[in-house]
C-alpha cells in the first residue's frame, strides 16, 4: 500500500504542535525534587482546581499516578474493586498487587458499559470478616472506561456509587486518564464527576496533545504522602515546568474534544454499515466486533489503517492528529478493501 | 441452650487423638533447619510418593504451602488465573498479590462447581501481549474446592485443563488442602489428580486429625527453592519431627473418609427437606442457601448448632471429631427449632 | 574417628526430653486460627507476663517472630538500625527489607560486644530531613547477642539506648531469641531488659528444649496486628497447643541454664590454653578466633566435634543435650589432636 | 541580606538554556511506550556508545535508572554490597530493600574516598553459605562518589574491584550519575570507567544542563527486561523525545567541566584559608568539614551562600548556572561575614 497510514492506535500517540512547543521553549522552571518548579506549581494548582481536589501532584504517567494513588491507600492484606478490564488491573504490570499491595476482586459492567451496579458494589463489598480475612478498603473507578470503548459514567451513577463505597468505610479512587472526555460528552466540568473520591488521576498526553504529564490529585495529606512515593518510584524530576508548560496549553484543548467525538460517532456508524458489531460511542473510542480478531487487525494493516486489539475487539481511538477527512479516509479504504 | 454444641465450623478443628498424640511423643527428631529431622525427611518422603511427585517440603500450614509455591512461580508482572472462591484469592490475606507478586484474574466454573472449562480457560490465558503488558505464566487448580462446596475435579477434567495451560506455556499449581478427599470420593489415587501440575499443596489437618501440618511438592528444584523461602516466611522450624509424626498419622486416616461423606450426604438431603437449597456434595462440605445468611447462622447457634458462612451460604464441614449421631441430632434440632 | 560426635553446632539442635513429650501428648488443644487453642493462651499469657509486655503472640519461629514485628513497625520507606552481625541483618534472608519494607543501617559495637554507645546511637539516627529522603523509625537491639558471642546487654545500658530512642520518636525491637540467657547471666529477670521497648521477641527452642516455638509480644494493639501478619505469612496454625505445651515446659528449664554458662566459661578457659583467641563468654556462646577458619572447622570435624562459623570465628554453643562431661570429652580431644 | 543568592544546593538545580530549549522545540517524537520515539532511541544509541554498554534505556531520573537496575539484578534473598553513604543506600528512599528486595551491606572507603580496597571486598563477600543464608549477588559502585566529595575512582581500581566482585560470581552494578565529571577528571573516556560492569546508570540533569532524563544501560537482555521494569514503576513516557533532545545537547556539555572542576578547587582552597576542613576536590563537589553544622548553614544562608548538609558536613556544589565569579563572590562574603 502507498496510501498514508491512518493511526487510530491509541490518543497517546498525538505531538505537540508549535503552541505547545513554544510554551515549553519559554517555561520557567527550578529543581521540582528540592523545592517547586514554578510552572509544575501552577499546573498542579490548576489541575486541582479543576478536578474540584484540594491538591494536585505532577506525575511522569498516567501509570504512575495511578500507581501513587493505590500505594496511599493500601496496605498489605486490602482487598480492592475494580472494573473488569480496568485500566489498574490489565495495564500496569500487576503494581497494583505486587507493589501497591492489594488483592483484586472484579466487578462487572451490570449498570452499563464501564460501571457496575450500587447493588452489585454492595454485595461484593460485603461484610467484615474477622482477622484472617481480607479487609475491603477501595474502590476503583475509571471515567472514561478505556476497556468499555471510552465509555462515560454520568454523575449521578458515580454518585451513587461513591455513596455506597462510603457508607462502608470504603476510600475511592477514580483513574481519570480520559476525564476530559467524560466532562466534555456528559457537559459537566470535570469536578461534577470527582464529588466524593479521595483521589484521582488525569492525563495530559491522551487527547490532549501534552507530550508527556499527568496529575494525581486529592487532600493536601494525601498529596504529601503521594509526592514521597514519587519519589521512591523515581519519579521526582528536576526542571519538569518544561512538560507542565505543556500540560497547561493541554488544557485548553479540552473544548475540541467534541469535534473527536463526533467523528468518532461517524466512525461507528460506517463501521456498522459494514457489518461489524459496533455501538455508538461515549467519547473518542470505537470498539468493532469482528469474526476474527487477528484476521481484522491484520487486513486493517493491509489497507494502511493502524489500530490495536482490546478486550476482543478492534479499538479505534480519535484524536487531533488525525486529519479531518481520516474518518471518512478509513471508511473509504475498507469500503474498497471489502470488495 | 442446655445441648452438647455441634461443630461443623470447619474440618481444621479435629483434634489429635491418643494414637496420633503417641505418635508425637515417641516422634525421632533432629533440628530441621540446620540438617533434616527424620521424621520430617520420612513424611515428605511418603507425601511425595502419595502425590506423585518428585520431592516435598513441610510447611506449618496450607496457606504458607500455597504461598511458597506461588512465590516460586511468579514473577512480579505476572499474571495468574485461579477459581472464583479459590483459597488464593480469598483466604490468604492477598499474599498471592504484595507477596508473591501475581496479579490474579478470576475464572468461572462454567464447567461444573469448581473448575473452569477448557475453552473458558484457553481464552482467559489469550494471546502473549507486547512488553508493556502482563504476561500469564500461572493457573491454579483447587481440588477439592472449598468455596465450591466441596467439589472435585476429576482426572480427566484435571488433565484436559493442565493441556490447555501447559500448551500456552503456564505452570500449574494445585491447592490440594483437602486432595484427600477428592482421592476418596473420585476413588482414584491422589498422585492421579495431580498429573502434570508443577506444584501441589496439601494439608494433614483439614479431616484428617493432624494438629499442624501441610506439604508443598514439586519437581527437586522447586523444592530446593521452596526451603528456601520457607525460611524467608519464618517457615523453618527445629524440630519438627513431632508434628511430622501426626502427619504420618493422618495419612492412614484417609480410608476413613468415605463415611465422612456418607454423612454430608445426609445432612444436605435433611437440610433440602428443611427447605434449604442444597446440592448433593461430592465430599465432606454442604453449602445451604438461606433467605438470610446472619438470621440462619443466629438461628442455628441458638440450636447449639455452629456453623461458618461462605460464598454467601451456610457451610456445613462434616469430620472425624463430630459423633457419629451429629448429622441425625442437627437435622432433629433444626425439625425441633423450626416449629 | 570412633568417638562420639560432640555437638556444639547450637543450642536450636536440642530434643524435647520425656517431661516434655508427655506435656504434648496430654496438652488441651482447640483451632487457633478461628478461636484460641488454650494451651497457646496460657503460653502467651505466661510468656507476656515474663517479658513485662501487655500481650504476646506464638509463632513457629524466631525469624517469624522477628519478620511481624518489622512488618508491624517498618512502613516503605523507613530506615531502621541494628547491630553489626544482628540476626535480623543477617540470618532472615533479608525479609526486613524486601518483606518488611525497611533499609537497615548498621551500629557498630562501640560499648562493647553487641551494642553501640548512646552517642553512635543518637549520631546515627541523625536529624530527620526533608520529605525525599529516609525517615529513621526502628532500633533493633538484640540480647543476647548471637553473632558477638552471646554477649549480654546489662540493663542500664539498655536502658539508655532506649532513651535515645524514643526521644528521637523510633520505635524499639528487642530480639530476645535468647534474652533467658541475658537474665540469668545478669541476675535480673526478663522483663528488666525489655524496659521502654515496643515489642520483643523470644524462643522456647534455643536453649530450652522445645521442638517448635517463640513469641513476638508487645501493646496488644501490637499483638492484634502481629495476628493478622502472622496469617499472612502462613504462620497460622490450628493444634498448636501441642507445640505450646512444649513451651511451658521449656520456660521451667530457664534455671539451668546457669550451669551451662559455667561450662561454656571452662570451654573457654581450655581453648584459650590452646591458644586460640577467646574471651570469656558471658552466656552460652564462645566464639574462637582461628588462624584459618576453614581448616579449623574441617580440623575440629575429625575430631568428632561439631561446631559452625560465625563472624569469622569459630562458634561453640553450650546447651542442654550436652553432656555434662562434653567439655571436658571436647578439650581432650583437641589435646590429642594437637600432638 | 540583599545581594543575589548564591546557589551551591546542587548541580541539579540548572536550567536548561537557550539552545537546549531550541532542541526541545524541534524534536522529533514518537510514541515511546507503543514504540520507539527516534529522538529517545538516537539518545539511547549514542548513550550506549559512549558508556561503552551494548544498549541503554531512557528513565526519567537517575533514581528510577538506578532502581530498574537493582531491580533487574536482585531476588528476594539476595544481599548486596555498597560504598557507605552511597546514593542507591540513601538517596532512594530505601527502594533498593522493599521494590528491588536486597539487603544491603556497607562496603568502608578504605582505598581512598568512595571506594573499598579489593581485599575489603573480597572479605566482605565471603564464602557462600548453607540454603538458609542471604546470596551476595550485587555490588554497587558509585563513580564519581556524592557522599565521598564528588570523589573518583580511577580504572585501575575499578577494574581491580570489578575483578573480585566477578571471581565471586557477582554482578556489579554503577551508579555513573556523574560519570562524565568522572571522566572529565581522569581524562579517560567514559566507556574506561564501565569496563565489566553489568549495568551502569547516567544522569543529564547533574551538571548538564538537562532538566529531565537518565539512562540505565547493560546488555540487550538487561535492557529488555529494564524496559518492563520501567513501565511498572510508571516511568514509560510517550513524546519523551523532546527531553531526550535536551540530554543529547547535554552531552556536548560534557567539556566544560574541567572549568567547574577548577571553580571547585579554588572554592575549596578559599575555605580552607577560611579555617574549614576541606580536601582539595576531584570534581564539582566540596565537603567542609564544621564546628557546628547548622549553624554553619545557617550562617552561610544570611550571606546569601545557598548549600546543604552531607554525610555530617556542608556540601557546595560547583555547576554551569553560576556566574564565573560566583566563587570569588562566596569567599568575599564569608571572609566579610567571618569579621
Amino acid at each position: 500500500m502507498t496510501s498514508t497510514p491512518l493511526d487510530f492506535r491509541s490518543d497517546t500517540v498525538t505531538r505537540p504542535d508549535r503552541r505547545m512547543r513554544a510554551a515549553m521553549a519559554e517555561a520557567e522552571v527550578d529543581d521540582n525534587v528540592i523545592g517547586t518548579d514554578p510552572t509544575i506549581a501552577q499546573l498542579e494548582e490548576r489541575a486541582a482546581a479543576t478536578l474540584g481536589m484540594p491538591a494536585a501532584l505532577w506525575t511522569p504517567s498516567g501509570t504512575m499516578a495511578n500507581l501513587i494513588a493505590l500505594s496511599v491507600h493500601l496496605q498489605r492484606g486490602d482487598r480492592f474493586l475494580a472494573t473488569r478490564g480496568a485500566h489498574v488491573l490489565t495495564n500496569e504490570l500487576g503494581s497494583a498487587a505486587w507493589l501497591a499491595g492489594g488483592m483484586p476482586d472484579i466487578l462487572e459492567h451490570d449498570a452499563g458499559p464501564g460501571r457496575p451496579t450500587p447493588d452489585l458494589l454492595r454485595a461484593s463489598i460485603g461484610n467484615p470478616g474477622p482477622y484472617f480475612t481480607l479487609r475491603t478498603t477501595l474502590l476503583c473507578l475509571e471515567n472514561t472506561h478505556n476497556a468499555a470503548g471510552g465509555a462515560v459514567t454520568p454523575p449521578e451513577e458515580h454518585a451513587q456509587l461513591v455513596a455506597v463505597a462510603k457508607e462502608a468505610g470504603l476510600n475511592v479512587h477514580l483513574d481519570g486518564a480520559r476525564i476530559w472526555h467524560a466532562s466534555v460528552a456528559l457537559g459537566v466540568p470535570p469536578a461534577a464527576l470527582t464529588v466524593g473520591v479521595d483521589s484521582v488521576s488525569a492525563c495530559f498526553s491522551k487527547g490532549l496533545g501534552a507530550p508527556v504529564g499527568s496529575v494525581v490529585a486529592g487532600s493536601v495529606e494525601f498529596v504529601e504522602q503521594a509526592r514521597r512515593m514519587r519519589q521512591m518510584l523515581g519519579g521526582g524530576v528536576r526542571q519538569g515546568g518544561i512538560l507542565a508548560a505543556a500540560c497547561l496549553v493541554a488544557l485548553e484543548n479540552v473544548g475540541e474534544l467534541a469535534g473527536t467525538h463526533e467523528h468518532a460517532r461517524r466512525l461507528a456508524a460506517g463501521l456498522a454499515e459494514h457489518g461489524w458489531g459496533v455501538a455508538t460511542p461515549d467519547t473518542n473510542i470505537v470498539l468493532a466486533e469482528v469474526p476474527d480478531l487477528g484476521a481484522a487487525l491484520e487486513w486493517l494493516g493491509s489497507l494502511g489503517i493502524q489500530a490495536l486489539p482490546m478486550a476482543g475487539k478492534v479499538r479505534f481511538v480519535l484524536h487531533r492528529d488525525l486529519e479531518p477527512t481520516a474518518v471518512e479516509d478509513a471508511l473509504q479504504r475498507i469500503k474498497a478493501g471489502a470488495r
